[in-house]
């Protein structure tokens, strides 16, 4: 009997996530350890390993069950070749043989993605998108990542590029600065992170009263929260991240026309309220035809997505290796 | 011997032509009709005819040398189904069976496919992206139109909605109308149309002295060699187009991270002091990796495009079946 035993791995800046994960998607098992990026690099390739082995522990297999490996990190990066680069979550990280050194400890076919891609994948595989042809997926956390999945593949590009939907330029005129460096990027309107500085900025132009005047350690969820109860400020802003998020969505239909555009990350907490303000102005906003028949839905694997994406990573690379 | 002809029709609003194509993308001969829309839709399926059989005679062929028929049509459209829907450049037709028209007159396989999604293949095939692995073109025109190629297909979406590059959205704050009725779209600011607008509304604005000021009948090329002539308002008008040009080619950098951006369509007449402007724009507005190594160049089939790559759709259609 074939193995059909899959292990994806998810790294994060501050935590990374291992699971086994069976040939429909299912985990049997999962672990997660912390980064400690500071330690270096060549201690984080031995705790991805670590990581690794528990969760095929706890799933009560070993490593001889287990047909191929998949590793998801952030960027930047280089996918063909399974490098991390120079990634601003993993410090002092740099050029990070990650799919070598997995390849090379287990010896087992060993594939490579970028955490958005992976989550998109695992969307695709078993949540929110199981019943839909192709797919965009937005993170909505710190940043705002995605994935894009045509035809059952990850849209990576061609220098590791693809799906960095966050950074889409939606403005010219008034652009925000992003994070990034540059200027008018979605993620510098619709980021958590960006909820928090433009409310800020509101409550500095002294625009309007709001509950939220003088809150330390303010956060989106607390804006978000505040909205709910009423704050006309904190209002504004989730009815205007609504919209940004609407803007960036709205230029996936027109560009990929998926069947499914599915919202993930920390954000969703907002809940179906903000989905359904979202879908309004998309409505507005899109043609007739993508706008009635595109599914606009939240993400349902959780942080779960990105390691059940990797695991996906890991089965697609013995399906191709087994068909061709 | 597998025959390996091929024909491609491409259906404007104000003529329709159609060429044989070989195996390699050579063209044996090809034959233009005017559409004549007005004449009403069962002229037009009969007209499409008369082309295609006009170019297979003129290639020295006869219809039974053609192993499969490639149509290109402006939208709206059903691609899947085949029917041309609602198209503004074509009234008054409407729900036009072309594909089944076709196949039935010709009893051939037969392809159906956006004129400017046709366009982006021929020039993958055949033009500019010979040497691409994966490419995105730009059709600047009256409108702006858009194909994308991934993995030698084209990105036609699940609505017949892929690469309506013209349409994503670049501005928020202060958009202009769009001729689809919408706001802040590309095909706004970066089209012939847009051109000349921007100029029209710089005049009447009374912002700079012009040699413009009082031209009759201004067209893109004009406002385009006034600029070369060194009228600064002129000028300036070009500068933004190629920013603009530039902000919507890093959305595509960041989304499909394609290896190459081809521009095709009347306004590259422009020449390669606006590619050069393009380019330097993109330089600043892209990640570092895709604005150093994705090519930005012009498009190499002109008109052909569309015929060539609807020809190439239909040998995709008895690859696809042959290898079935």
């Amino acid at each position: 009997m074939t193995k059909r035993m899959f292990v994806g791995l998810d790294v994060g800046g501050t935590s990374m996530k291992a699971g086994v994960v069976d040939d429909a998607g299912r985990v049997l098992a999962s672990a997660s350890l912390p980064t400690e990026a500071h330690h270096g690099q060549e201690f984080g390739l031995e705790r991805m390993c670590e990581t690794i082995r528990q969760a095929v522990a706890d799933a009560g297999l070993k490593m001889d069950d287990i047909a191929a490996i998949g590793v998801a990190t952030p960027g930047t990066m280089d996918i063909p070749a399974g490098l991390i680069l120079d990634p601003p979550n993993l410090r002092p990280w740099q050029n990070v043989p990650v799919r070598a050194h997995i390849h090379k400890v287990f010896g087992l076919p060993t594939a490579f993605q970028n955490d958005a891609n992976a989550a998109a994948l695992g969307e695709f595989w078993i949540g929110a998108g199981t019943d839909a042809h192709s797919m965009v997926l937005f993170t909505l956390g710190t940043g705002v990542g995605g994935g894009i999945i045509i035809g059952g593949m990850v849209v990576q590009g061609e220098h590791s590029h693809g799906a960095e939907l966050g950074h889409m330029k939606i403005e010219m005129t008034r652009p925000r600065q992003c994070g990034c460096g540059r200027w008018g990027c979605l993620e510098a309107y619709a980021s958590a992170t960006a909820v928090v500085k433009r409310t800020l900025d509101a409550l500095d132009a002294g625009e309007e009263k709001s509950s939220l005047r003088g809150t330390r350690d303010l956060t989106a969820h607390v804006v978000f929260d505040a909205a709910d109860a009423g704050d006309a400020l904190a209002e504004r802003i989730v009815e205007e991240t609504a919209y940004y998020l609407a803007v960036g969505t709205t230029n996936m239909l027109h560009i990929i026309d998926p069947d499914m555009v599915v919202f993930g990350g920390g954000m969703i907490a907002a809940g179906d309220h903000f989905l359904n303000r979202i879908r309004k102005h998309v409505k507005e906003l899109a043609f007739p035809v993508p706008a009635e028949k595109t599914q606009l839905c939240f993400a349902t694997l959780g942080v779960d997505a990105g390691f059940i994406g990797a695991a996906a990573c890991g089965r697609q690379l013995v399906s191709e290796r087994s068909s061709a």
